[in-house]
């Protein structure tokens, strides 16, 4: 049966659960309300609505004692929120990490070939990795739903859109890339959700990750997510984080989900949230990485040296090169607050024998977990 | 409350739900089924138990109408049993590539570290990730047990541990671990169970795993499976398959799924089982890696391609190495049927020209899905 008419399906009582694939935020916000309110279960595939107006949706499912369930919302088939909601129920998850866009994966992977980013960009439209509008992959935009999502789920705490902070790939040139080689690392855009002493703290950003790190290996337009909690210590869900069919397979295990478990509703609408602050954006703490171009001449070094250690910034490598008459610096530090990093690198930015500054890039090192 | 009297708890009608965490095959399997057959849900994190009396337990489930869980048997807290059965409901999951055994991976990357197969168990004793007799982990059985749940559940049919073809690694030397460098790959005790024409292959050997495969990068004793399926094209799940507080984790989060299903029981009992034959063992087809070691005279090797071309086995890479006054020859072939493999090794034993062969050991290079 085909029907063009949404009251065909709102007003029809033999119908128990609606999978929601219209995509966008309106009207299909009003749709899924109005289900929902109608005391009908709702599947959604859609990332944005759930980002945005997911404490509305809960809400209104709980009310109602029916079930949301949004697993193709994030990363496809891989079910990183069935397992999040059912199988670590009795675990403190407190960070997630991951790879959550394939398009930004596989342009990275790309240039990492020796690609520019134009031509890798080119290259994944080809193949039907980037849309022809490629600005909600490349921006970080799509990643930072994703990434609002998991963190709700994994913290039981609303997070909202607003609250990720995500910088994109069009940053990125050549020169970060060969720095991540010579340094031992890749660049993967990384979407890192943690709870730092009872607040939230989830960003998206361009990372410089360990060659030896599992996430430096995730290939391609393959996503990955790896959940830390105190009693897991460390899974991760690797897979395709796209594609209809996949899509489509998590939208089915969800209404089957929703058949299974419609005598009690267990788990799945607005149970337990709990409220938490959001970590101020300067107390994120990360190691990093950033190049400053120099003078090549006595006691810049020791200039940047002071300006770091001044704000309790500490180096963990440096390598130095000659770059026509002057030098680069590539930095790599210990464990910093952002703050802190962002205070440095514009006094670093006012001395005259810093021509030029990269942004700083988070590293992703250790696992944060014992094996 | 604490008792030391089943029948306690058998009799009791309050209790609906058990988990069983006491291990052993008698009298834990006549305690279960009986706790079944008086409608209550079962929960078992007990290996050995569900691959040896699977069919029996979950038929008695069945006909009680009530739910037998077993996450924790198989990888602890990585949750493969609740993704198989209900997130991948709608994917013909057709292949299932495994470490499910920390301990021997564990060994294996030791001895890649340049450690003997003797002082990497030991290391493995000290370090509490080998019990004092490691029998059932270094022979193979434990990971068979866990493949053979893993079959069952990834291809809906009943696969016991006698149709699981098992080979540890206490066969293993250093000769292996060089040779396997050489080739730039690592030695991995691999569990694969596929869905061959309708047939189902199911084994467990040491394997030589390309160095880019993600299998080759579980390190230590981390597990990680990964599922093959036509919409899902491949998912990953890697993490501690080992632990008490990791099993724990697992057994709650079924008595919660039991919890919220209750009302359904959905997927959780005898539901709709297939029956597939069993691939003949030496019809199973992978690429195989060998070594003989040949006197070093002209015709040797003509004999050697001569013996593997008569049936049907293919050779992807040669590594020819002098070797006192004989030579070592590493062969790797394309894709062969063991069977046929076998044989032609038997016939090259036979040669007076080859004093010496390794046993075949199957090479996981390609992902076989596409990214």
């Amino acid at each position: 049966m085909l029907t063009g008419d949404f009251a065909e399906i709102a007003d029809d009582p033999s119908i128990a659960v609606v999978a929601e694939v219209m995509g966008g935020v309106e009207p299909t916000g009003s749709y899924v309300l109005e289900l929902l309110s109608r005391g009908k279960h709702v599947v959604s595939a859609n990332k944005q609505l759930v980002a945005r107006r997911g404490a509305e949706l809960f809400a209104a499912a709980s009310e109602a004692g029916v079930q949301l369930r949004f697993e193709a919302s994030v990363c496809a088939a891989i079910p990183v929120i069935k397992v999040l909601r059912e199988s670590l129920v009795v675990t403190h998850v407190h960070r997630v990490l991951g790879i959550v866009n394939g398009t930004t994966n596989f342009v990275l992977t790309r240039m990492e070939a020796g690609r520019s980013y134009d031509e890798a960009l080119a290259e994944a439209q080809r193949l039907g990795y980037a849309e022809a509008d490629p600005t909600d992959d490349v921006s970080g935009a799509d990643a930072a739903a994703k990434m609002a999502i998991l963190a709700t789920v994994a913290f039981k705490s609303r997070v909202e859109l607003e609250d990720v902070f995500f910088s994109g790939i069009t940053t990125l040139d050549e020169l970060d890339v060969a720095a991540a080689r010579e340094l031992g690392m890749v660049i993967r855009l990384v979407g890192a959700a943690r709870l730092v002493d009872g607040s939230v703290d989830v960003n998206v950003q361009p990372a410089f990750v360990d060659a030896q790190h599992p996430l430096a290996k995730v290939d391609g337009a393959f996503n990955a997510v790896m959940l830390q909690g105190d009693a897991i210590r460390e899974i991760t869900l690797e897979g395709p984080g796209a594609g209809g069919v996949e899509t489509a397979s998590a939208v089915i295990a969800d209404v089957t989900s929703v058949i299974g478990t419609m005598g009690t509703g267990f788990l799945q609408n607005d149970a337990a949230w709990r409220s938490l602050p959001r970590l101020a954006r300067g107390d994120s703490r990360s190691p990093f990485y950033f190049r400053l171009h120099v003078e090549d001449r006595p006691g810049v070094l020791a200039r940047v040296a002071d300006a770091l250690a001044e704000r309790d910034v500490s180096v963990a490598r440096l390598l130095q090169h000659a770059n026509g008459d002057g030098a680069v610096l590539h930095v790599v530090t210990h464990d910093a607050r952002a703050g802190a990093l962002e205070e440095a690198l514009e006094a670093l930015g006012r001395l005259p024998e810093v021509h030029d500054r990269s942004l700083p890039r988070p590293v992703v090192s250790d696992r944060g977990v014992p094996q």
